[in-house]
């Protein structure tokens, strides 16, 4: 192994047991410090940030990646912000969850602690930096953050300020560590480092997280794409309906868990889809429709096979007819990436049928797709949201972050 | 893709939807017809198995792989008597949990769902088969099982009396799809097939797991191996200490819950030592110490640096001494494979530190590792005993074969 990663991978295990055993009052007061110290460092991640735009721009990055890349003093203030939402979040950490008295005495429970070693891996969006160290900080864990290379002399500044902090208040500064290397090879390497990680978290686009999936060896949590469908059913309320269309449609559309496709029931196609093809013209959004609904919405343009596969991420929506809930639910779990899936309708079977047969992280009635997220459902942070099955399904909080050990009180018990 | 394995997997997914909506009763009903049904198929299953029996002589086989491999009338009852024990267990499917009311209304709940897909890989051992099917189908998984190619003849026998029972009880006998084509290419292959298969669980040896673990993209739940410590403490009962010690390293020694290495306090080795060494060489258990133990235990051979770290699966212990709880907690965090783990004392401080400090699936305080096991928790079965961190750590029972999915119940919500 790559000599730099080797020694980056001993000093997180080392750093381990003392991030793992620090007091609840002790990080958040360690979160505390480094909110602030972010801001006092903001001249420092400023001119550090102009470094990597500068340069993206000479390399003709687009307008909206250097967006993300690009530091503000509101924006810092915002990464701040993050951090102190963070105090006040519940600790999850050394929670004993159901101690039970076995037949032989042995009293047995599960106890939170945190999963160790927490490896990151994203693009060229420095605030990641200090949202990712938040995280995984507050629930005990070290973090290596692997940056995109635009966005390198933006992270180490704000790693600098963090691991500054850290050192300030007695603290091992190896609870965070940034891969400066930004090579393939190097991030390939990181990826099978079982040895020194215990979970590669990937956050970003889907060549990034697909990359990850195939590559790692360490355990990963996949977060998300979204295909997101919404089914309006012959019982809807069509006025409410095209409400939800058009919020989970337009209110954002860059985001996982916005509205990709639309299904409609033959009944009241009719009645909804011309005044809906109305609402989304005027909110600028293109229409890709079976040949039924294009006859119903006017300037729609027709949809091809691949479209029902595509997450678009942009003003577009697919549209297709179809003659009960039954085939909206089949052609979802198709289609789907096991996001967020929503039917609009009055009927108490289809409702609980849809529930109960789309297979998805989060499946709504009657609401808005964009509400799968981690604070909307309460937890007050998020992780991502995990479109995979294993350890979390959906909006990640700080329980994400965690895992579980038996601890188990004996009086001499052997095994006859 | 090779064809077999697509076309599997698509029947995989189209048994998915029915095998998830099956009520309890009838998975029960199921369940018990199958375990009628192989102790009703003995013979077909004992002529089968005596062709994989035959032939693993003929290529002489390890007497102990043979006697895995072997399948007895009372074996097969086993099997039966462990479907039946499934009948009894709590159905975890459809459960909801913590269904809480947002402010914007929204009452949002997690439903414990099946994880949809299983592949099970796994040696030359015939009862896995019906073991895996049987934890599957109660939890409402599609199976699909890769086992050893010794084992063929006897898998294929008993996977087509789970499917004829299937088809009798008018379930999709794609519940369960064995991979009959065993070479290293289908099963590399089979490691790959995310988009049919949502998680794999390896059953079997440390090589097995680890070719899983390091070349599947599919999630994984890695179980199994363990270099399981006890340490000695200087406050330590000793009587009840060399107790404990015998029966974890010897009550079974081919398991991974088992005594591999023992610590003791520099305080008590006189008096533990000598004693403990005359009981483990009447139990024929080889000692390898390190040079302060060797002159307190006659017999001993020196341990060597690699010996700290080995799960011997065999009447084998290392023995070490230590000057302190602090000094045995670093050795185990050190070598250990985070499964099992044990302080015997009577000091209150020194047990809550080794259970806060020691990094594993199960940490004792005055009892035996050999514990760490489903069925002793109380789960009622196992699927194999995890030592990753995601999802599942420790014993795991039924509720590791299952995910949930969020539930989301709105009138009308969308997003500000």
């Amino acid at each position: 192994m790559n000599e730099m990663l080797e020694q980056l991978g001993q000093k997180a295990r080392r750093a381990e047991s003392t991030v793992r055993s620090l007091s609840t009052n002790k990080k958040n007061e360690v979160l505390s410090a480094v909110a602030d110290k972010l801001v006092e460092c903001s001249p420092r991640l400023l001119s550090a940030n102009a470094l990597d735009v500068e340069a993206a721009e000479r390399n003709h990055m687009a307008a909206g990646l250097v967006d993300r890349l690009l530091l503000t003093e509101d924006r810092i203030r915002g990464m701040a912000e993050g951090l102190r939402q963070l105090v006040d979040l519940e600790d999850p950490i050394g929670e004993v969850l159901g101690m039970k008295k076995r037949p032989n005495g042995l009293l047995i429970g599960q106890k939170r602690v945190p999963l160790g070693v927490v490896g990151i891996i994203y693009e060229a969006r420095p605030n990641v930096t200090a949202d990712a160290f938040g995280l995984c900080f507050k629930t005990g864990n070290v973090v290596i953050l692997k940056g995109g290379s635009d966005a390198l002399h933006s992270n180490e500044a704000i790693v600098d300020c963090i691991r500054e902090t850290l050192e300030e208040k007695q603290v091992t500064s190896d609870a965070i560590q940034l891969i400066s290397q930004t090579s393939r090879e190097t991030t390939a390497e990181f990826m099978k480092m079982n040895q020194y990680v215990d979970v590669l978290i990937p956050r970003g686009g889907r060549g990034l997280i697909k990359a990850v999936v195939n590559e790692s060896t360490i355990p990963v949590i996949e977060t998300g794409t979204g295909n997101c469908h919404i089914y309006v059913d012959d019982s809807a309320d069509l006025e409410n309906a095209a409400d939800i269309i058009i919020n989970a449609k337009t209110q954002r559309v860059g985001v996982c868990n916005a509205c990709e496709s639309l299904l409609v029931h033959e009944k009241v196609k009719d009645e909804l889809l011309p005044v809906l093809a109305q609402r989304l013209r005027a909110a600028h959004v293109e229409i890709r429709a079976d040949e039924q609904a294009a006859a119903l919405m006017p300037g729609a343009v027709p949809a091809t096979e691949e479209d029902w596969g595509t997450e678009y991420l942009d003003y577009i929506i697919s549209v297709k007819i179809v003659s009960s809930a039954e085939e909206a639910i089949a052609h979802i779990n198709r289609y789907n990436t096991k996001h967020s899936e929503a039917i609009i309708t009055n009927d108490y079977g289809n409702a609980q049928k849809f529930l109960d047969e789309v297979d998805a992280a989060a499946v709504y009635v009657n609401a808005s797709t964009r509400f799968t997220d981690g604070f909307e459902f309460g937890y007050g942070a998020e992780i991502g949201i995990s479109t995979q099955k294993l350890h979390a399904r959906g909006p990640m909080g700080l329980l994400a972050l965690t895992t579980s050990k038996y601890i188990i009180y004996g009086n001499g018990q052997i095994r006859p």
